[in-house]
C-alpha cells in the first residue's frame, strides 16, 4: 500500500514542499510558500506538468500549512488532509543528538529548540514548520531529517578541532559537517547504480551548489567533510570564503573597524565567488565572463576548482584511496567545465575521465569515467526531498 | 679563497648565530645570546666540540653584537672582526616585496619595516639585528634572507583566499607561507641526492617542528604551502590550531568574552597538540603519554598525523601526482612514529615505505621508501642557516 508524503523545507519566510508517493518515490507534486509574515505572501503549486499560483496574506507557518493543504485539496491533489499519511522535515543542525532521523515529540521539539545556538538562523524556522505540521495534522507521524545525522559516523580525530578540548566538552565546538542528507542520497545511489554493496566503497561525494560541501564516505559513513562547526567552512562557495587563515578575522577587523559579527557576515555574504570575480557568485555567469576574457572572472573559476580538487587528494589519502567520485547539486550536476578542472590531473590515483562523456551531461545521471578507470566517476542528481521522505517512511513506522 | 660568513637568527631578547666557512659550508662556530635588555643575560658559543658561556650584562643588539665579536675573538675562532665577510639575517616577512633574499640597504631596511604589521614581533627584531651589524660591521655586505620569499612563486590562484578581491590589493591579505628558508634547503638537497634536475621533480616537503608546514614544490618551485597570512594555518602544530572554521572565533568570544586578540593568542599559544592533549606541546612527551594508554595525548597525536597526511594527499592532487616526499625539522627528523602515521596508507598514489628503515632513521639523512617505490620518501635534516650562508654568498657578492 502506497503512503503519502509531505518533505519540507522550512525557512524564516518560506516553506517548500514535495508531496510523494511511497515507496514508488513518485513525486506527486511539489510547491512553495514564499513571504510569509511579509507584504504579498505568494504560493505557487506545481502539478500534472501545470504550475498554479495565486497571492495572499500569510501571516504565519500554521497559515501557510492550512492554505498549502487548502490548494492541495482544491486543485485535486489530494481528496482532504486525510490523505497525507506523514511528513518529513528538512532540519540543519541535529548536533550530537541527532545521529539519525527522528519521530518528532515534544521532547524532540526541546531538542532541535536546545541546538538553536548552532544554528541560529536555521533551526527556529525548521522548528516553526514542524510545529505548524503538527498542530494541523496532528494524527500522524512528524519526522524529522538532520543535515547533520550522516557525519556523526565521523572518528574524533576528523572532528575535533586543534583547540583546548574543553572547547568541544563546554561549547559544543567540533566540525559536524552539513548536506549529510544529500550525501547520503548520491552515495546509496552510487553503490545501487554500480551493483555493489556500499560496505566496500570508498567514496568521494562533492556536492557543489550555491553551498559546497566535499565528503569521505568509506563503506557507507562520512568519515569527513569539508564543512566544519558552521557551513563557512571548506571549499570555496558562491558567497562563502571556505577555509582562510584563522588569524585573519582579528586582522580584517583591525583593518576595516568592524566587529567580529560583522566580518563574519562578509565572510558568509560578500566572499567566495562574488569576492574574487566582484561581480557575481553565479557559477554561470562567471564562465560566461571568463569565456569573454574577463580575468577576475576566470581567477574566481580558478579558485573554485582548485579547492575541490585539492578535497578530493585529501579525502583519497584520508581513504587510503577512492573507488568512487560523485558530482552532484546545481554547479556538480551542470557544469562540465568545473567538472573538467577538478577532476584534470587526477590520473596519479586512477581517475581516468571522458571529456567527451562529461561535456555531454548536465543534470541527468551517468558516468564520466573510461570503463576502464579504477575509480568510478559519476554525475548524480541529489534528491534531499526523497531521502526525507524515506526517513519520514521510516521513522514514522508508516 | 674562502669567506667567513655570520648567519644571524635575531629576536627581540635574543641572538643565535651561526659562523659558517664558505664554500665548504662548514659550520666553524655556534651560538646563542639570550635576554638581551633583560636581568641575566647570557651568552653561550660552541667552538672545537666545546662549549663556553658567559653571563655579562647586554643591554641592546648593538652590544650583543660586540659581545659576541668579542667572544669569537678571544676564544681564537677569528683573529679579528675584519675576518668576517659578511652577514645573512634570517628575516621572517618579506611580503611581496622580496621574492628572493637582498643585499641591505637603507632602502631594503625602509621596505623592512614597512611590513612590520605583517609581522610585528619578529621583523622589528629582525631588523634589530640587521641595524646592529651594519653598524659594528660596516665594510662588509648584509644580506637578509625571508621566510616568505621561496613562497612567492605561488600562483595566484593558490595564494589568493576566496574574500572580497580589495582586501588584497588594500590590506596585503593573501598567503605567504613560511619555512621558505627549509622547504628551499631540503627540495634541492632532495635533488642533490636523487642525482635529478629539481626541475623534473614533485616534491611535498613536511617541515615539521614546533611550528609546522607543508608545501607542494613543482619543479623547484614553490606552488603552495600550508600556512597562510600568517604561521596560524595549517596543519596542527605544537600550540597552534592549524585550520578551523573561521565562524569558531566569533562563536569562541561570545562564549567566553575574549576579545578577538585574547582568541587568538589563544589560538597560537594554547591550541594544537597542548591544547588537545591538555598536557603538552611536545611530541616526545605525547607519544610517551599515548604508550601509557593516555587518551588525550593518543587521541592529540592522531588529529596531529591525520592532518599531515591530507595535506600530502591534497597536494599530491594539486602537482598531478608526486615524486618525493621529504621529512625535515625537529619531528620531522626525529619521530618515526609521526612519519608512519603520517605515511600510511598512501600506497594509492605510488608511496611504498619501509618501516624498518623508517624506525632506524633518526635525524639523518636518508630514504625510507623500499627501492622499488615510484615515490621517493627521504629524511633530510634542514639547515636553514646554511641556506643564509648561501645568500650571504651570492647577493652579498662574496
Amino acid at each position: 500500500m502506497s503512503n503519502l508524503v509531505l518533505a519540507i523545507n522550512a525557512g524564516s519566510s518560506s516553506l517548500k514542499f514535495q508531496l510523494i508517493e511511497m515507496p514508488e518515490e513518485k513525486l506527486v507534486s511539489k510547491g512553495l510558500i514564499e513571504r510569509i509574515g511579509l507584504k504579498g505572501s505568494k504560493i505557487t503549486v506545481e502539478y500534472d506538468g501545470r504550475k498554479f499560483s495565486d497571492e495572499k496574506e500569510i501571516n504565519d507557518h500554521v497559515q501557510a500549512v492550512n492554505v498549502m493543504l487548502d490548494n492541495l485539496i482544491d486543485l485535486g491533489i489530494i481528496r482532504d488532509i486525510n490523505d497525507i499519511d506523514g511528513t518529513g522535515h528538512r532540519v540543519v543542525h541535529g548536533g550530537e543528538l541527532f545521529p539519525e532521523s527522528a519521530l518528532v515529540t515534544n521532547d524532540v521539539e526541546k531538542q532541535i529548540e536546545s541546538l538553536t545556538e548552532l544554528a541560529p538562523l536555521h533551526n527556529p524556522a525548521n522548528l516553526m514548520g514542524i510545529r505548524a505540521f503538527r498542530k494541523l495534522l496532528p494524527g500522524i507521524p512528524h519526522v524529522a531529517v538532520f543535515d547533520t545525522s550522516f557525519h556523526q559516523t565521523m572518528p574524533e580525530q576528523a572532528y575535533l578541532y586543534s583547540l583546548p578540548f574543553h572547547y568541544y566538552k563546554d561549547y559544543g565546538i567540533r566540525k559536524y559537517g552539513f548536506h549529510g542528507t544529500s550525501h547520503k542520497f548520491v552515495s546509496q545511489r552510487a553503490a545501487e547504480i554500480l551493483g555493489k554493496p556500499i560496505e566496500e566503497l570508498r567514496i568521494i561525494s562533492c556536492h557543489i551548489g550555491n553551498g559546497a560541501s566535499i565528503a569521505a564516505i568509506d563503506g557507507g559513513e562520512s568519515v569527513d567533510t569539508s564543512m566544519g562547526f558552521t557551513p563557512l567552512a571548506g571549499v570555496t562557495m558562491g558567497t562563502r570564503s571556505g577555509d582562510i587563515d584563522p588569524a585573519l578575522i582579528p586582522y580584517i577587523m583591525e583593518k576595516t573597524g568592524k566587529s567580529a559579527e560583522a566580518v563574519l557576515d562578509i565572510l558568509n555574504k560578500e566572499s567566495g565567488l562574488l569576492g574574487i570575480s566582484g561581480t557575481s557568485s553565479d557559477l554561470r555567469d562567471l564562465e560566461q565572463d571568463a569565456e569573454e576574457g574577463k580575468t577576475r572572472a576566470q581567477l574566481a573559476l580558478d579558485v573554485f576548482a582548485s579547492r575541490i580538487h585539492k578535497y578530493i587528494g585529501s579525502y583519497a589519502a584520508k581513504m587510503h584511496g577512492v573507488d568512487v567520485v560523485i558530482f552532484t547539486a546545481g554547479v556538480g550536476e551542470n557544469s562540465d567545465e568545473v567538472r573538467a578542472r577538478v577532476l584534470e590531473g587526477l590520473e596519479f590515483m586512477g581517475v581516468y575521465w571522458d571529456p567527451k562523456k562529461n561535456s555531454q551531461l548536465h543534470g541527468t545521471e551517468g558516468f564520466i569515467n573510461y570503463p576502464h578507470s579504477p575509480v568510478k566517476v559519476i554525475v548524480i542528481p541529489t534528491n534531499e526531498e526523497v531521502m526525507i521522505a524515506r526517513d519520514a517512511v521510516k521513522f514514522g513506522s508508516l
